[in-house]
């Protein structure tokens, strides 16, 4: 890493760290939207960061770690966790937070990448993994909160209640192929929160 | 059609009309089981039908239209309607159906060719339209036998409780990747029967 900015004036710009990771991901993302998942090469990448393609393979061993690490971070940044004060409009607003992701370019960039044949990779598995603890990290604190106001059963699991939100949104983007929209996430958001209040979704 | 009886023994061993459609359908599910859809070909699939790649092309304008034809035809017969007295149970033993189908050889064959490239051609996505129209027309007594032992509110509407009911099926079998089996099929009911009787899962 510290050879780096010895190379030349390219380089230097770009700096190291943090800020190549930063740089190579925002470039990958800008490459797996514009010209998909199949056609994006480390060497395109590299060009658009302003790095060596050596830069890029000394922290990603290949084209598919870059990309599901990029997609990972971008998809975890993405969504906020509201605090509303009641579990109903906490849930909507993190459904709608969702939908927006998952409908952006960069998201449906990460759903093509995450069902081409990329998927049997164990990198992308693990990206998958990564991207879902994070968000059901998210949902924590608006189900504990929940708990807490006497508004859901005390043993609700948070992530049964994430798994039963984003369910139907996936189901209508990747099987149904229906518009995706803010009915969408509401309507996640209610069924989610009937679960809950059945007691559904308790731990097991 | 009425040429076929006349060019030999392989054909005529076949015969026509709905069997020859059955017996491609057949050695189409074959091969898309045991090759792949990207493996696939009508040369293939006629060889081991036993009939004229032409008796093939007669009937399906492609290997796309011929594929999908075969898995909704074969989706649509997998399922029964149960009818055991109570939603709840009914519900279960849809979601254990559709369990089934889904994790078979052939329900996987046909969740992969549903997911390959051939998502974007018009026929597949008419194949899709079909499985899920029919799978709705399945529930459909299922919810109205609960609405009439009062059992769901009375616009509780059968489409929104399969969708609710199939979403955390596809949500593990394509986007989580966990294993599915009955457990998760009686959680997928428990979870529909819960937003229907809140009255989340009305006609709109």
């Amino acid at each position: 890493m510290t050879s780096e900015s010895q190379r030349g004036h390219r380089v230097r710009a770009v700096g190291r760290g943090p800020k190549v990771r930063a740089v190579v991901h925002a470039a990958t993302l800008a490459e797996l939207i514009e010209k998909g998942y199949a056609a994006l090469t480390v060497d395109n990448v590299a060009q658009r960061a302003g790095v060596h393609k050596t830069t890029v393979y000394r922290r990603w061993a290949d084209r598919e770690s870059l990309v599901v690490d990029a997609l990972a971070e971008h998809v975890a940044a993405d969504i906020p966790v509201p605090d509303t004060g009641a579990v109903d409009t906490d849930l909507r607003e993190l459904a709608r937070s969702l939908v927006g992701t998952m409908t952006s370019p960069s998201g449906q960039a990460i759903l093509a990448a995450m069902f081409s044949d990329a998927v049997r990779l164990p990198e992308i598995a693990d990206a998958r993994t990564r991207v879902f603890d994070d968000r059901f990290r998210r949902a924590e604190p608006v189900i504990t909160r929940a708990i807490e106001r006497g508004d859901l059963p005390a043993d609700t699991d948070p992530e049964e209640v994430l798994r039963a939100l984003v369910a139907p949104i996936y189901f209508r983007l990747l099987i149904s192929a229906e518009p995706v929209d803010e009915a969408t996430a509401d309507h996640a958001a209610a069924l989610a929160l009937a679960a809950a209040r059945a007691g559904v979704l308790r731990k097991k």
